[in-house]
């Protein structure tokens, strides 16, 4: 079976409302000037490890948008072929999407916020379709069953059949593939690569803006188990800023 | 047989190279800030008409692509399909990409000047590979057998076969289709969708930044011949600019 292609994954950059503490999940909200330059440089990372992708994929949010648009031009790599897919967006906070991740931390208490951010099959509320920052008029997702809510199994239940349907045959092509997407979603596929349990990938967390490198054994298997940061140093403190969100 | 679809053309915006007054054609350089504003602005006229582009085409080149990107985030389309060829790019300059047009037309006057830039049928010299900027390296056209020059017959030439196998079944599917691309291959486009002659399309000039819409029939003929701007005074004038430029 001939090598597999090389699998990159990105989050993206800061957003206005992770810049202001709001739960976000699907409302589209745009990348700070931090995020932005987080963009770029991870642009910069990608070249300077000559890490070149050839296709990209992207959720259908401008965060992940915009990072992957940036960190591609910096690379030199803006032209290569584009895929955007609702499957690949950030999980959907249901209820909690515009809230203040502070104010939902002293509302509801410490146990029940934990729960909604860091179990792996309690959903929020659902959003009330109609409300502010419900995404059910929104033209992208015609014609689509869009979740309410979403905890973290469903994101990867409506991830997976995305997964295999159009990034793998990316990679079995021999491609370098860069996925540009969110906390969430980066999360349930990187515990579907490396095969972290349920309760373990509570733990896990995905630091912004630093390309993340797969390299993938036929059987789609990662010979480098947890990946490798192309800025190992930035990742660890990265990861840990975010464990401390909402604190 | 089924409504066609809407076909929007946009040119993008003045380049940096636009800005000083160089050759271009496939030198791959950026948007300059009147560049990006115009772009946006392409973005409020397909906004302010409800022309919401379902899927985007675009060439290889960054001005081309940054000026989809920036139309599209600001009509709220950011997330709608995209699709990139060579084929859309802008005409090969030959010899003269990177010289200065004024001196140009100085060196060697106004008629083999006006031959260059406008007769259908003769290109300039050809690039001399591996010069300066010659594209034969470039990691984007590997494995295509890459102009060296092209005069506008040949992009009407190596266009037509994505119009038809690329657009024209986007088109038929119904969709909005928007072609952000070159001042030449545009206008390669327009002379197909017009039937203009080999000596007419000389005089045609398609302005930066404002869509061009193209309300096909059923045989792909325009039932709005020429197209109408969505800011038709715009057009008039900055079509006259264009028709003065290097002098």
């Amino acid at each position: 079976m001939a090598d597999l292609g090389t699998l990159v994954l990105l989050r993206h950059g800061q957003s206005t409302w992770n810049a202001e503490n709001l739960f976000t999940g699907w409302v589209d909200v745009p990348l700070s000037e931090l995020g932005e330059a987080e963009a770029r440089r991870g642009g910069e990372l990608l070249a300077e490890s000559g890490l070149l992708p050839d296709v990209v994929h992207t959720s259908l949010l401008r965060r992940a948008i915009a990072t992957a648009n940036l960190a591609l031009d910096v690379a030199d790599r803006h032209w290569i072929d584009v895929r955007r897919d609702w499957r690949l967006n950030e999980r959907h906070y249901g209820a909690l999407q515009g809230k203040n991740k502070k104010q939902t931390l002293d509302e509801f208490g410490e146990e029940q916020f934990m729960l909604w951010r860091r179990s792996y099959d309690t959903p929020p509320p659902p959003i009330e379709p109609g409300s502010e920052f419900s995404q059910d008029r929104d033209a992208r997702y015609a014609g689509l069953d869009a979740p309410l809510t979403e905890c973290l199994k469903d994101v990867v239940g409506r991830l997976m059949p995305y997964w295999e349907s159009a990034i793998v045959p990316d990679l079995r092509a021999g491609r370098t593939v860069l996925v540009a997407a969110h906390g969430n979603s980066l999360r349930a596929l990187v515990k579907h690569l490396d095969g972290i349990s349920d309760s373990d990938i509570a733990g896990l967390n995905i630091p912004t803006g630093i390309p993340l490198r797969y390299d993938l054994d036929e059987n789609l298997k990662p010979r480098n188990p947890g990946g490798t940061y192309l800025d190992p140093e930035a990742a660890k403190e990265a990861a840990a800023a975010v464990a401390n969100q909402g604190r």
